[in-house]
């Protein structure tokens, strides 16, 4: 096979490639970061790119002009290396600044909504203890070792059994006598063992972080928590940078399978790193105070971070390598904090009922209550869990991102600037934007209310298709009917902002994917949506969900209003609390106990039913006629 | 400060060091082992070397003859470098093959003497579990990790937190699949934490060894025992390399605080490693099969194990590092068995109470009973314990190696060839040897009975002196007066053995510091040996100690012999029982918490009852006349 080299400007970088690599590959060899959101699928249409010299293979896409085409504009994720290549990446083919501010955090700055602020008192993971000691004298020489756990002991009130690395041991006798006894101690506490993760001089106590970390599929979200009062200092979130590997998980495991788990380990962990540094920068936290790191994700996910295999979760019997690994150096795994910081991943249930689930249950307290509850979480895969105290059924279904905004032509995520509301105002369409700033693009919540108030306006039909006789508000971008929202007033981002048919037809399948798993669950379970008492609806949708909108649009059913719950990031809050207290570990046992899962996929009625689900709301409306 | 170069031969080794610096750390420098008994005090005169061209500067020493000195020997400790040098290192200088059979493990190769063995099931520190486990299917696809925690707690009949780590997680899907999920994993136990160390296809159960480490100041020995019959399979010993950075363990942290910890630890673990590589090597054992460490010893030596400081073990107040450090990774010391084999160090009680005294309480029991009981260990710190059930104390008396075959013209360690018995035979003096090979030299049992046999034929006078008229025995070599033991029919090897005025003089100063240790201790406690019902006697004698000869030279004092039983290296069976029962750990704790030192060396009375002592057997004859 001959060899190409393919030149990249303005970056002026070259890789050589096998002949017919795909161009996608080689910006990726490239170390180019570019903005690819379907993964290569030929979906998104924005890995654009202009080749300047040379020949190249594959489709031409339609997602480009008639005129781009005659520019030499490609999709890279088409386009095949056919010759030596010197290739022009467009401004806006590269990767925003990745790292945005996240409207959850507001919503979670104060942690009162849990039980576990009422029943238990606080008891994080890694805690610093300020101690001083006894001056050993004849009468009292104990080691320095054991003065100092026999002090801790006391301080903390209970026995267990404490660990100290080498490392430190031998430092302490030094850091005991310089500083006159009065030492600070981080310590790692789980169950009945505890760590001495460092010893250093003086008082620090008031310097104690952790960082929480919600490992989505599309998104990655950190929080900034303050170990001492429990508070969520600021939030920052960015697209999983895996993405170029491939939208759902399946892509990403095989590529995984091809060249080595360590690939996507080193992209995931880059992101959570960059996130804890942006995080600790503006924060002016220094990052050796930062002991820990919580994860929760879905199982492909929490692999991913710990480089573990995943070629058997997607393989019958779909059999995970672990899904309770122990607590780890977070050094261990490439994640910058203290050197001796924690790393702890959530544990999870099965191969495709990961931690993000073992996290939505324990934040809801649905396993703590006698009545049924069913829990959905709307990411790129829709979780659904049904059950009540004494057993708990979970499923997953492929939703694809569009409800995260991600794969829609004006998507984004829930920050500043994204619209997050729309909807009919003196017989208008109108809308609010995140922060009240000129609008950026649309954001999950915002796209829900769009489709739902452009079939209120009938400006499509059932099928998500737009109506003929609207042609008032119908323009074609690129090739596609799309539906362009109005301009605000002193809006200097002149870019217009559109919903284009097969955005439209995007949402209307991820819905429906997610409708139908909780028909075939509820159905299995002999149950129907009206013995449902608490309707939890999580997700990364910002503050907010038009939960009547979401009924119309046929996302989740018609039921009373009052039994619906919007929770927000479950993965992050249920993070958090077992970040804050120890009992959640024994909550987390008692969940993994109880819970099973039911593979949709080997369920023949799915498909049926998910096909039903493809109209808006849906083919049987009955259950969406509003009743308030 | 001027450099010199100084060239060694036969080795023709060089090294640059400063004018001054001793020869004997110039040969140190080169890493060139030489024999050097004393610690570099100028005592034992066995570092004589040659001065073939250069200036040296230092003392002449008393020990050399004058025509020695006429052909430019020198001891190499009290020799300085004076400028550029050539030395020749002659053979008898260099040390000798370090590693022998030790005559211990034959005692001890059953393991019945115990109460543990009564009491408790067998329960090592490490234990490889061979498992069957189900193929996972849809109705059963727990994930690989777990399904092998949940296997191990099923076999083990218990549930014990278990700990992975990552490397090994990583390898377990395909170790399982390549396998039939027939694997065994070598587990190490602790309490309630499990840690799975390794896991490899197939059944090996049959081969999980362990190695048992008494880290004496002047003689490391170890034993391979078996971890599925507890049989100890071989033993091996050898002095420590450390002597010659002190004969004494102060000598040596004051050496430590001046070169920094890891010399001393060096020298340690080199010693335990070529210890280790010629048990496995002897027994076709593989190294990575070899799945613990377990050590005792006193405190210092298991500071200079774990690198640990030891500054303030010999400054007021007395402060170890840690006298229970958690256990390791043998790896993180540098001593080689499996990769992520453990090394477990026996917890002592004090920075003068090692753990020497832990395992010699444990393996006697003394903690168990009623009645008083005393411990005597005789090394180059001799280390007295009496008490019960209810309280014990501890001290510890600065003996010197005598006793232990060092520090003693022919001494040498109780192994193959060593004479171990002296007695009177037809009214001449006679001897056995260990293996009834030719002597080779005296072992510490058969110094004692030398010193009591001399005392019995009138050769010596009651202050260890050689009596003036009895020149047809005496001959005086190389200045001093000694006695020469008779030649032995078929003794090729010609050497001629004889015991020293100032060998003598060093065993009266060793059985004076023990015996009026023990006296203060009674004294303080309000005691008198006659409270005493079990007088335990360990130490490093090989098979035997002839009680009688040891009451005669005041050694221990007259009482009833069955009283009296010897235990012989009580630190390797205390390391034993910790090794093959988890029992042994709730144990230890027990003896921690009823055990208090008592420091003799604030005793103002001890230096009087010392001088008492230092005569065969002792000013007051009363307590030593054998009343059989």
């Amino acid at each position: 096979m001959k060899d190409c080299r393919v030149t990249f400007y303005p970056q002026n970088k070259s890789v050589i490639v096998e002949r017919d690599t795909s161009l996608l590959e080689a910006v990726l060899r490239a170390s180019i970061t570019i903005q690819n959101l379907c993964g290569g699928d030929g979906i998104c249409g924005r890995c654009k790119m202009i080749v300047k010299k040379g020949e190249i293979t594959g489709e031409i896409s339609g997602k480009l002009t008639r005129e781009e085409v005659k520019r030499g504009v490609v999709l890279a994720c088409m386009t095949n290396v056919g010759s030596d290549l010197v290739i022009e990446i467009p401004e806006e083919t590269l990767a925003r600044e990745k790292i945005k501010a996240d409207k959850d955090a507001d919503r979670f700055i104060s942690f009162e909504e849990t039980l576990f602020i009422k029943q238990y008192q606080p008891s994080p993971l890694t805690v610093k203890l300020y101690l001083e000691l006894d001056n050993p004298s004849l009468a009292n020489n104990t080691a320095d070792h054991e003065r100092l756990c026999e002090a801790i002991c006391k301080k903390l009130d209970f026995f267990c059994s404490m660990q100290m690395g080498l490392k430190i041991m031998k430092k302490v006798p030094e850091i005991l006598r310089k500083n006159n006894y009065c030492v600070t101690v981080t310590l790692g506490l789980r169950k009945d063992v505890g760590e001495i993760m460092n010893v250093e001089g003086g008082n620090t106590e008031g310097r104690n972080f952790m960082v929480i970390v919600d490992m989505g599929t599309s998104t990655i979200v950190t929080h900034l928590v303050d170990s001492n009062t429990l508070e969520t200092i600021d939030a920052k979130a960015c697209f999983n940078s895996q993405g170029i590997y491939g939208r759902e998980v399946t892509r990403r495991m095989i590529s995984a399978e091809k060249r080595g788990d360590q690939e996507l380990q080193k992209l995931l962990t880059e992101d959570i790193n960059e996130l804890i540094r942006t995080l600790a920068r503006t924060n002016q936290v220094n990052l050796k105070d930062i002991t820990a790191v919580v994860c929760a994700g879905n199982s492909a996910m929490g692999h991913f971070l710990l480089g573990l295999p995943t070629n058997n979760i997607r393989r019958y019997p779909y059999v995970a390598t672990s899904v309770e690994p122990p607590p780890l150096r977070a050094a261990e795994v490439g994640i910058q904090i203290n050197p001796r910081g924690l790393l702890y991943s959530l544990p999870g249930i099965s191969a495709w009922v990961g931690s993000d689930i073992t996290a939505g249950i324990l934040a809801t307290g649905i396993n703590e209550k006698k009545e049924i509850s069913l829990f959905v979480d709307i990411g790129t895969n829709g979780e659904i869990v049904i059950g009540n105290r004494d057993w708990i059924v979970a499923a997953s279904a492929s939703a694809g991102p569009a409800l995260e905004g991600a794969g829609v032509a004006c998507g984004m995520r829930a920050e500043t600037g994204a619209i997050e509301k729309v909807y009919i105002e003196n017989g208008e369409i109108s809308f609010d934007t995140i922060g009240d700033k000129p609008p950026k693009g649309i954001c999950g919540s915002g796209i829900i209310d769009i489709v739902s108030v452009l079939l209120k306006m009938k400006y499509i039909n059932r099928s998500g298709n737009f109506i003929e006789n609207r042609s008032d508000v119908i323009t074609t971008i690129k090739g596609v009917k799309s539906y362009t929202l109005p301009e605000r007033k002193h809006n200097r981002n002149k870019k217009p902002l559109y919903i284009t048919e097969s955005d439209i037809e995007n949402v209307i399948t991820a819905k429906a994917a997610i409708y139908s798993a909780m028909k075939i669950l509820l159905k299995r379970l002999d149950l129907d949506f009206s013995d449902i008492q608490n309707f939890y609806i999580a997700g990364a949708f910002g503050n907010y969900i038009n939960i009547e909108n979401a009924i119309s649009i046929g996302l989740i059913p018609n039921i009373q209003l009052e039994k619906i719950e919007f929770v927000g990031n479950t993965s992050i809050r249920g993070a958090k609390i077992v970040a804050f207290y120890q009992e959640a570990f024994q909550k987390i046992a008692e969940i993994r106990h109880i819970t099973t899962y039911y593979d949709l996929m080997g369920a023949n009625d799915y498909v049926e039913e998910f096909k039903k689900a493809l109209f808006l709301p849906h083919t049987d409306i009955e259950q969406f006629t509003l009743t308030v």
